[in-house]
């Protein structure tokens, strides 16, 4: 399973929004066959391992195969792998964790077990949530895993008071922000941001079969029609507060999607915004915005994950990371749990979260 | 070595002003005694060692010494452990660096070379530099090795905006803060520090043989005489700008020892005051000030080193770790190096100094 799960962790940016599953297959004459999810639309991790099994001329029968999420039950883009693995005589299956999509959800093990495959569930099941919490989080809160990006120096600055932040962090740093931006369904940002940067926002540090939504938080429709983040290439949704015609339709004209959310304040609605991007299929949606819509984000408690890089310089006065408060005192601290900390080239990593998050 | 430099990090709040220094002496019959430096004013590391010996009815004859400091050829509160070594008739002493004090710096090596004794110099040397960096730094550039302790949320705050600090960060990073605070020769802070927190500023949260001098910088000579910092017990040193002789008579009738040391912009001479610190034996300098001096320390690149604890929750709006700026552009932001990244109790510890700064 240890081999399966790792499988796995390499699909994380090939297959959303389908959740990134390694399968293992042990024959009984002691060989080994192992797959991870294809790009999205193809094979899933099981119907792989069993089309290079095949391919090699050899059959499933009799194996055990073990594997990170419930086999599917159902004929979404592609036909239903409990069945393949039934049609295919194994012997048993290890499951690490349940498929929470109400799709599936318990389905795909008593199809295996109708069929009288021993079916065991729940070996590293935690480790497998993990890896899948994007899909987890959307299944069942019907949101994506929001992952809040920051570039820091070692005193919390941003940026200089001008927005100036190119750059505060090394090459490494950027490096990994661009792998994380690749495992998720969409990259976000605000108007901010949009109009101090004017970022592309897309995936360039590493290689990536798949681009994610880029998507801009823009209350008043103020996005310029020729910010490098619009189209071409790739999608772009801009979510709005206000409505501008023309405006609206100098974005639609270079191929962005509008969608009006009014919430309170004149801002958009986080709220329906995040379930709107899950309905999309977003599983992880990752935030590199400005100190405002950070702020907003932390003060509707709507981070999941902070993913804070922190480079070895000292900024002094600038922009700070979020803007919220003033608290009424310090037990009103919205309070995290450090997850992992690491070295990334001269800078440091530091992930968090508000304890029990994972927990839905 | 390797033993004797970790029974010299034993002494580090032992014995300052004097170096922590481990000794190993291997007797000709495989025989070993360790010990290192004993609190200040009583026997350095040779000494006891061979003290030891004298006590179990042996000799050192003909052993090899592993000594992590350049013995001693001078009378200081102790007689010199080289000649011991000499008395005793030792056959080789490996010593790990030469002691920097300008009244030993190579003497105590010539006077076992001249006595026949086999010595070879620099095994583990930068390793048993940096147990005594603030020695080092004291002897060779006259002031002593400065560590800027700050305490912080993730997102960089020290403390609400009306200066409420009280607790940001956990027990045990307040008792490794104190065990730091331990080791330093001198603990410093501001001002600023003494009106909102009034602090002892003492080493409360681990056990020591000795508490470090408390050091208060305050320009105008605005310490309360009833402050909590102020003796008894202890010594506390105030430098200030101006003279109020009504002030400084009401803080030194409660034992506090003034210092005058007026500096640019009616402030406190930070120079000077390092250099009149150095003199008094001062070692390592523990600073734990606010955003101010903090401030004024990092413009004038005065920090050697900085210990930041950070504790895994947002404040937001709040006080900044260091108030300097604003910078022209991001590259004139002060560039450090981490040293090393530690857990401590659910907070982060990061250690940094500016790159090649322990090298004088």
């Amino acid at each position: 399973m240890r081999e399966a799960l790792s499988l796995a962790t390499q699909a994380q940016w090939l297959c959303p929004p389908n959740p990134a599953v390694g399968c293992v297959i042990v024959l009984p004459d002691g060989g080994v066959i192992s797959a991870h999810t294809q790009a999205t639309g193809q094979a899933h991790a099981e119907a792989q391992a069993l089309r290079m099994l095949a391919a090699q001329g050899q059959s499933a029968r009799g194996a055990t195969v073990y594997v990170t999420l419930e086999p599917c039950s159902h004929h979404g883009r592609t036909p239903p792998c409990a069945d393949a693995l039934v049609r295919e005589g194994v012997a048993r299956v290890v499951v690490a964790v349940e498929d929470p999509n109400p799709l599936v959800a318990g389905q795909g093990i008593e199809r295996l077990r109708a069929a009288g495959i021993q079916v065991d569930v729940g070996l590293l099941a935690d480790e497998a949530r993990e890896i899948n919490l994007g899909f987890f989080s959307r299944m069942q809160r019907g949101q994506p895993w929001v992952r809040l990006k920051v570039a820091a120096s070692l005193d919390g600055r941003t940026a200089l008071d001008d927005g100036r932040s190119q750059w505060i962090t090394s090459p490494a740093a950027r490096a990994d922000g661009h792998a994380w931006r690749a495992r998720a369904g969409a990259v976000l940002t605000g108007i901010g941001t949009v109009l101090d940067d004017n970022p592309r926002l897309d995936v360039r540090e590493v290689d990536t079969p798949r681009q994610p939504l880029r998507v801009i938080v823009d209350s008043r429709l103020e996005t310029p029609p020729s910010a490098r983040i619009l189209p071409p290439p790739g999608d772009v949704l801009v979510y709005h507060a206000e409505d501008h015609p023309a405006r609206r339709a100098a974005l639609e004209a270079v191929g962005a999607e509008l969608v009006c959310l009014p919430g309170a304040g004149g801002k958009v609605d986080l709220g329906a915004m995040l379930a709107d991007l899950a309905r999309r299929g977003v599983n992880e949606l990752h935030v590199e915005a400005g100190h405002k819509l950070n702020g907003s984000f932390v003060r509707e408690d709507r981070v999941d994950e902070y993913l804070i890089y922190l480079a070895p310089k000292l900024i002094g006065q600038g922009r700070e990371m979020m803007r919220f408060g003033p608290l009424d005192g310090l037990d009103d601290a919205p309070a995290l749990e450090f997850l992992d900390v690491q070295r990334v080239g001269p800078d440091l990593r530091l992930r968090a979260r508000p304890p029990g998050r994972d927990r839905f």
